[in-house]
């Protein structure tokens, strides 16, 4: 892969918020030449590539997406990731979670791959995080519903499995291609970046719009457009300068490495991925004291790359987009940096857009606690015995499971 | 890459044409584990791949396809692959040549790969065809139109860089991904492939039809039912067994090895893709005798290998697909091969498309004759003197033509 050095950053306290990278090549090859001299082009070769997939886990949520597209995903993700599915399919009144278990199981027949399922309200589940007192993300006596905490599910499990860094890649992806240059992406990102607390997240190059004349090939998203303007604005605000540096709010394709993913707060449901800046910028912005202010001598570093591949996934329709609108806009609304005169802004948008009506104010965010302190040991011994729908599949995985576990 | 070994091969005299075989995985690591027991799935490391490529190019036919698709199409093509453009597109009222030229310029500047782009009209081409007496290819005293005589332009400048495989991508690819894709099944196939002299066509996995609604991912293109049904009538009524074995008689996207592609007769305009089997099936069929017997020992191997990656491309309109029809079943129709029954058949077939009028009977095809004659060398000299759109791009190919022409 080769892609450009980031060409700016904006330095916001212990923040380093990059430009957008961009990608060149897919796959830059195996010739030396190209290191020799200086270059604002890095070039990553396969190598340093397949190292990283080894310390990456890809977490997949799941809720009812078409199986057709799941096996594609799987298809496109490099073998050396480890695969995490976290499905919060119904299992009435057919079990669509048994039929995911089944794709997932026939796949890794054929490519003998590592990977791992689990669902999302499994008592099992539940009662880990009951007895390991990591109550916020339960709801009742079960796992809440919601993408953010099939999320942290994922990345306690790629905790457990040993794993240095996390990578979230949505299900309903149509392109396999797409999919494996995020995870190219992903160890990029990972490898440039000068800080064990990084970020990386992905822009898309398009969002092609289908319509009866054939593609349109916009260049964002309608709900980016509102969730970057207003992360750019918080960022400016506190700065005194205006940027466009933030263009990747709600990136759902996005990697972490795992120092810092613990000891992030995450935000419920489709708000997770813009309030993962929100709460990095309060934490380590400077603006407040930090919790952890060992991390302020070491930086986190923010970086965007944009992806080569356009973005073509299933069209969740007008309801979603509006549900995911509001959720961004109410985590940048709540966060305890926004400002009044921004706050005005939010609401007016919000009305604008008939999802705030009358005197209604933003709802409070159901926040999730940073998973640092969770005992990953015990976590894994209650998992493995409890958890009737976890699956582990992959010989190299069953043979691991057998000598390490319990 | 992880993919099938071929399931089923049909035999017809020398030619071996193998069922399609299924890709798993794009990227299959650098584990070892896979290859120490039996298997009928593939495992194709990187290292292969790459050592591939170095002696692969990839030949672009372009005619004013937009340059935002062809800059995707380089981004996706691996970087040790050689670029080979051949440019049909108009000089005027806009040098639309001159434009692709400056979009492969700045790619290269930043990515330092190498590329070639010539002009299938320019008269530098149609003087080394003269002189070298290979008039099959000519047109009055400049090159004919069409996409089949740019490729074999593509392929003389494969051989004179010393090539020893080149493949053909279109440059009307929405997805660069599947651009990557379609290199590494090429490759992954030269690599399958036990004889010298090998084939590899590209089968999609869908054909994504756009309406207002969406998508729907039909499984064959329009014009492909058609050729597949009549080349796999050819070989039923020779075999004597019905087959369903041929998927891929317009795969755009396939790759040779240029010991096959040197001896194949190529037919002008789209029907080259079919015309490419049914040449094979003439000469090493065993029906009549070979103008080749030292290959009717070595075999040719035809390998089809189906993508993961769904094939989103320009939709070009009704018209282009009714000269596809047009052309793919008049080349079979004008085979030696084809029986009077095929033949009333295929001219049912295109009356009832509209395609044939009255009385009107298929034309006669244009034919290029095999390149294995023309004398490379001077070839090389004659072009790189009076040449004067050839432009060769990338700091090792300057460098290399600088020592070793003229």
């Amino acid at each position: 892969m080769k892609l450009d050095f980031p060409r700016y950053t904006e330095r916001f306290g212990a923040v380093n918020l990059s430009s957008v990278q961009r990608v060149y090549e897919l796959d830059s090859g195996k010739s030396e030449e190209y290191h020799k001299t200086h270059q604002t082009v890095r070039k990553i070769c396969d190598e340093e590539l397949a190292e990283t997939f080894g310390k990456l886990a890809i977490i997949i949520p799941i809720k009812s997406e078409k199986l057709k597209l799941l096996e594609g995903v799987l298809s496109g993700i490099p073998h050396d990731c480890l695969v995490i599915i976290v499905s919060n399919s119904p299992r009435q009144p057919v079990d669509r979670f048994k039929i995911e278990c089944d794709t997932l199981n026939q796949f890794v027949h054929f490519v003998d791959r590592d990977a791992i399922i689990v669902q999302q309200k499994d008592p099992g589940l539940a009662e880990a995080f009951q007895e390991l007192a990591y109550k916020s993300i339960l709801e009742g006596n079960r796992v809440r519903d919601g993408k953010a905490e099939g999320m942290v599910i994922g990345m306690l499990i790629a905790k457990m499995m040993g794993k240095e860094y996390v990578g979230f890649i949505d299900a309903d992806n149509y392109i396999p291609g797409a999919v494996n240059e995020y995870a190219r992406i992903f160890a990029a990102g990972i490898l440039m970046s000068h800080s064990p607390y990084s970020m990386v997240r992905i822009s898309w190059i398009y969002k092609p719009k289908v319509s009866q004349d054939g593609f349109y090939f916009a260049k964002w998203g309608r709900i980016s457009e509102f969730t970057n303007k207003y992360l750019n604005a918080l960022i400016s605000h506190y700065t005194g300068f205006g940027t466009e540096i933030i263009k990747t709010g709600n990136a759902g394709e996005h990697a972490m490495s795992m120092k810092l993913a613990e000891l992030l707060t995450y935000s419920s449901g489709f708000s997770i991925e813009p309030y993962e800046l929100v709460n990095i910028i309060e934490e380590f912005g400077g603006v407040f004291p930090s919790n952890y202010p060992e991390i302020i001598n070491e930086g986190v570093d923010i970086l965007q790359i944009e992806t080569r591949n356009p973005h073509f996934h299933e069209d969740k329709g007008e309801q979603h987009l509006k549900e995911m609108l509001r959720d961004s806009l109410f985590c940048i609304f709540s966060s305890k940096l926004c400002t009044q005169s921004i706050k005005q802004q939010i609401l007016k948008d919000l009305k604008a857009g008939g999802i705030l009506t009358g005197r209604k104010q933003p709802h409070q965010l159901n926040l999730i606690q940073p998973f640092k302190e969770v005992n990953i040991a015990e976590f894994a011994r209650i998992v493995k015995e409890r958890c009737s729908t976890l699956g582990m599949y992959g010989s190299n995985l069953s043979r691991q499971m057998e000598t390490v576990t319990l």
